[in-house]
């Protein structure tokens, strides 16, 4: 990062989402978001590989975030406790709710985006099925555990962002969490 | 589809499973895929758009049958029976172990077909969703029993690909199914 551009990936994610967001992500170029941000085209390519890059900067921290709170989980804690503390770390850095909001409506308006976020979720997955993993936790619980907690966090995610905003992540998963809990306990047919 | 070229889809399936199997996808063209078929590439392209499209082509079939599965389950059925039924509807045309481990093996070698991949099962859990709301299931169980169904059968699929083959991709939904019960059943943390 050049000494002389303090905070250039913040800026970078901020005026990428505003162009995104005034323009469309197809009609956006890079040299255009670089000289809102402040900072030159070869600035944005020290940090993002490309166009898409920038709107999934925290994918990284997440998955960070996400591993270490199944870690540090009570060694006497069940799978999905342990996944419940990764759902709230993710949750703890997701940004407020009009940026979040403003990021997933240009992501659901771009087939490529929403790969990419189908991707990032995917990866999410597979890391929390690693980390229940390397606590012990066996097949198919650790994968079933890991994958479930993923969908609970879309679901609850996608609640979030299409409701007012008053309520935050955190209720929006342990209401879906309960939900998951009310859903599964009833018989399935044999 | 040509009256001369009879049952040229399955064809054209089996000669791009067995040719991206011996010389991997990137390698293999749509002219040798036809050739091996003995059809012409144009016929290639009357069924499939790209190289990647040959490989899903049962994806239209499993959502049509999760969807009538799930429309098919008596009204008092809970969402969490009628989402079983529709992945057992989903197994029961999945082609026999082998072919279906060629075919993941084919999939998990290359970052564009995992891609597509994953928006399969987006999108299989989409249809699932709406055919729950179909039935007047609420939100967030809709989506819950729906993004949990694709998970079970995520994880399910790969431990049957995983495994020998002697016991049929149903015997690992049910196991899932069970797991997934047991998992969720234990308390999450407050």
């Amino acid at each position: 990062m050049g000494r002389w551009e303090p905070n250039a990936r913040g800026r970078l994610e901020q005026a990428a989402l505003e162009l995104y967001g005034e323009r469309g992500f197809e009609r956006t170029t890079v040299v255009e978001i670089a000289r809102r941000a402040g900072v030159t085209e070869r600035t944005y390519f020290r940090h993002y590989a490309d166009k898409r890059e920038v709107l999934f900067a925290g994918s990284d921290l997440l998955r960070d975030l996400m591993e270490q709170a199944v870690a540090r989980a009570p060694a006497s804690a069940p799978p999905i406790e342990a996944t419940t503390a990764a759902l709230e770390a993710a949750a703890s850095v997701i940004p407020d709710h009009a940026q979040a909001r403003r990021r997933q409506a240009i992501i659901e308006a771009n087939a490529e985006l929403r790969e990419r976020e189908l991707i990032k979720l995917a990866t999410l997955a597979e890391a929390l099925t690693g980390a229940l993993r390397g606590r012990g936790v066996p097949e198919p619980a650790a994968s079933l555990a890991a994958e479930t907690g993923i969908a609970v966090f879309k679901v609850a995610f996608e609640r979030w962002i299409g409701d007012t905003g008053e309520a935050d992540l955190p209720h929006y998963i342990r209401e879906s969490l309960d939900a998951l809990r009310t859903v599964t306990a009833e018989p399935a047919r044999r």
